[in-house]
């Protein structure tokens, strides 16, 4: 009898750690993805502002699985779903499966205003951190030429929409590139002159962390010298800046930097599958699964990540975090295995570890079990936790050094403004909301 | 009085010796690059195969001159000059000087086939260097998926032309990768099946090096399994492949990655200064140069690196290397400072310290002096004499790191194939010579 061919759809953190859960079960595995790399997306952030290259936090998926025979990987792009033939269908093709993972992830929300996107880039892949790495180092090579006070002031004011840990992250570290990392760069313009203010709906930072936490947060970003507008509704996001509602009071902030970090929407492919099976989507297209992750009437289709809507025990969705796919991944692939020796299959719980943030320099705030911690401690414990989790071991200790690297020296050494010109062409357009946005 | 005002224009290794070589003199010094960063260009080819990121092998020119308060850091586009007026001519405004010191560099040349150019990258920029590490990755990728036998076979030979040092090291690296490092990644294809061709009109590879050292290079890559075509002319490259002539005969390799090591031409902004100084331009668009690095009539201006034409006391003209732009660099700044003091300026003259070319793992031909040197030794000194020369002591150490990792383990970390497609498109179109080449 053929081996049972298991397809898993996306290479994330989900759908590795499936194939990974995997990789001691006679199946024929078949990991789909549309890039040739995992990426660990909770260090993009380092990316986007300098401090690592993208090599350091991404590591090409055939070599973290080239020992595990019983799976290949597959470069493709997948486009929809053959449920009655069980099929998944590529642009160039069809794979056949007996079971299929959908692991393929979120990207960035523009809340249905797409014409932001060109504005506000996002921040969910290693394009979209390099784009916001080009536009702020630009946005500062600019400064340094511009005469006129009020374009400069517009230059050098950064204004990150989403004041969740992503957004934290961002603008903590933009802080400390301004304020130290740049500070003898520069002749005419002051990199110190730089703003860097957050914008949220919610009435406060962190809003997923304990308020004592969300405060501590707050703190450490204001002694930082980053401004927040807090219960702020975007209205606009133009070339020029921002426009936000505050209650009754309108402003508008000047800005050639908007970056956002505000939400996030399911991967088309949920609503594919869903039109296919009949399974609902909630508001941001992620599918609703059953307790065991399948969806109704296809016990044979699972959908874990960022990707599915799963609740716990309480009714409350789980968070779209690493920690929930990786969970979903490998409690998904001890199903399969028990299927195919008859067993019953292991009940799916989440185990919420805690959530951390960090806040730029030595300073962030983390929850673990019952304890908060902050500042400093809360730092190293968020260093450790990621350091940890870095899948390949040569990634982590090149992270490890060029982190102390960083640290000591006040350095981020990957500061180039790549990707901008063809040969002859000119880096440094006057409207950097509009130099050439290639990817 | 205020102080003399020099311009250099290019960051390569010319113009920024330069600017390092006037530090402590009493000048107003303005750098001006189209990049914000200086390329250690001999390990581009690193990059290009996946063993090195961007970041390790190009610094911030701002970093670099940071603590050189005599020298601020212009990211602008030159366009041109006004020689009567002493100015540099930018897209955006003008720069005056009193001295001036062009070292704008060189760019691929494809004698007059600019056709070529999109199916056959080049070597000589960042983008162009993640452009060949996507074409060598994708095609690797597709063989995978490949049913068709000669068309899997078309995926899996790459060209080289060119057999300089350039070529000489894609092709010793692209043969380590396809026997080593990609050895167990894949499970249809069968990286050991990729051939790696080299084409050259000349009769032996690295024609500037002693035949001794030609015949051990060619030996070195024979017994890699690389073929040679030599005394080879080109007379088409299309995406399905490349025609060459070799005496009446005429062949045609299918090859879906052709990649152009072949020659270089001068920046033009060669040819606009010569069009305004009336100063000669040789055949590769280089500024013919008096013994003292000037053009006849403007002792202001300076021409140094891969942009200059000059010659040795034996009349022959300088090779378009590293260590020609440094040493003029370094000159021209002694002279500037002479004639401030208003002393005799040193003469120029050229040391050669010999040549080197590394030819994959453990292998490499040198000559320093009078001495060669071959395999183990000629790599390690190659390894030496690259390290040593690295500008910031933070990439020296990571690169130092990230060699002996690649070196003890075959691996090859930076294999990512980036900047492929917009959200919700196709990273594998059939035609991997028509993958976007966005940049």
């Amino acid at each position: 009898m053929p081996a049972h061919r298991v397809v898993i759809v996306g290479g994330g953190f989900g759908g590795l750690h499936a194939a990974r859960a995997l990789r001691r079960a006679n199946v024929d595995l078949t990991l789909v993805d549309r890039r040739n790399f995992h990426l660990f997306q909770p260090l993009l952030y380092q990316v986007a502002t300098g401090g690592l290259s993208p090599g350091n936090i991404a590591a090409p998926l055939r070599a973290i699985l080239k020992r595990q025979r019983n799976c290949r990987v597959w470069l493709a792009n997948v486009t929809g779903f053959d449920v009655q033939n069980k099929q998944v269908i590529l642009d160039d093709g069809t794979l056949p499966y007996d079971t299929l993972i959908l692991a393929a992830g979120a990207r960035t929300s523009y809340f249905g205003q797409d014409a932001w996107a060109a504005e506000a880039p996002g921040l969910k892949t290693i394009e979209d951190a390099l784009s916001i790495r080009r536009r702020v180092l630009t946005a500062f090579e600019e400064a340094e030429r511009e005469p006129d006070p009020g374009r400069r002031a517009s230059l050098l004011t950064f204004v990150i929409v989403g004041c969740g840990p992503t957004g934290v992250e961002l603008a903590g570290t933009l802080a400390e590139i301004a304020r130290h990392t740049l500070r003898q760069d520069f002749r005419a313009a002051t990199p110190r002159e730089a703003r860097v203010i957050m914008v949220d709906l919610a009435p406060r930072v962190l809003g997923a962390f304990p308020e004592a936490l969300s405060s501590e947060a707050q703190r450490q970003l204001e002694k930082q010298g980053i401004e927040l507008r807090l219960g702020a509704k975007v209205t606009n996001v133009t070339p020029a800046g921002i426009s936000l509602q505050v209650g009754d009071h309108e402003e508008t902030i000047a800005s050639s930097s908007v970056l956002w970090a505000a939400g996030v929407e399911a991967s088309p492919l949920g609503k594919a599958l869903a039109d296919v099976t009949g399974a609902a989507v909630d508001r941001q297209g992620r599918v609703m699964v059953q307790p065991d992750l399948t969806i109704a009437g296809y016990p044979e289709i699972f959908v874990i990540g960022d990707l599915a809507h799963c609740v716990d025990k309480d009714g409350r969705p789980l968070p779209g975090v690493a920690p929930v796919a990786m969970q979903q991944g490998t409690n998904v692939a001890s199903r399969i295995r028990a299927r195919l020796d008859g067993k019953a299959e292991p009940e799916f719980r989440y185990t919420d570890y805690g959530s951390m943030a960090t806040i730029g320099r030595s300073a962030a705030v983390a929850q673990i079990g019952r304890w908060q911690f902050r500042g400093m401690i809360a730092w190293l414990l968020w260093l450790f936790v990621h350091l940890i989790q870095i899948v390949q071991f040569e990634n982590r200790v090149l992270i490890l050094f060029q982190w102390a690297w960083n640290y000591f020296t006040f350095s981020r050494s990957a500061r180039l403004i790549t990707d901008v010109m063809p040969e002859g062409h000119i880096p440094n357009e006057r409207q950097p909301g509009r130099v050439a946005e290639s990817r």
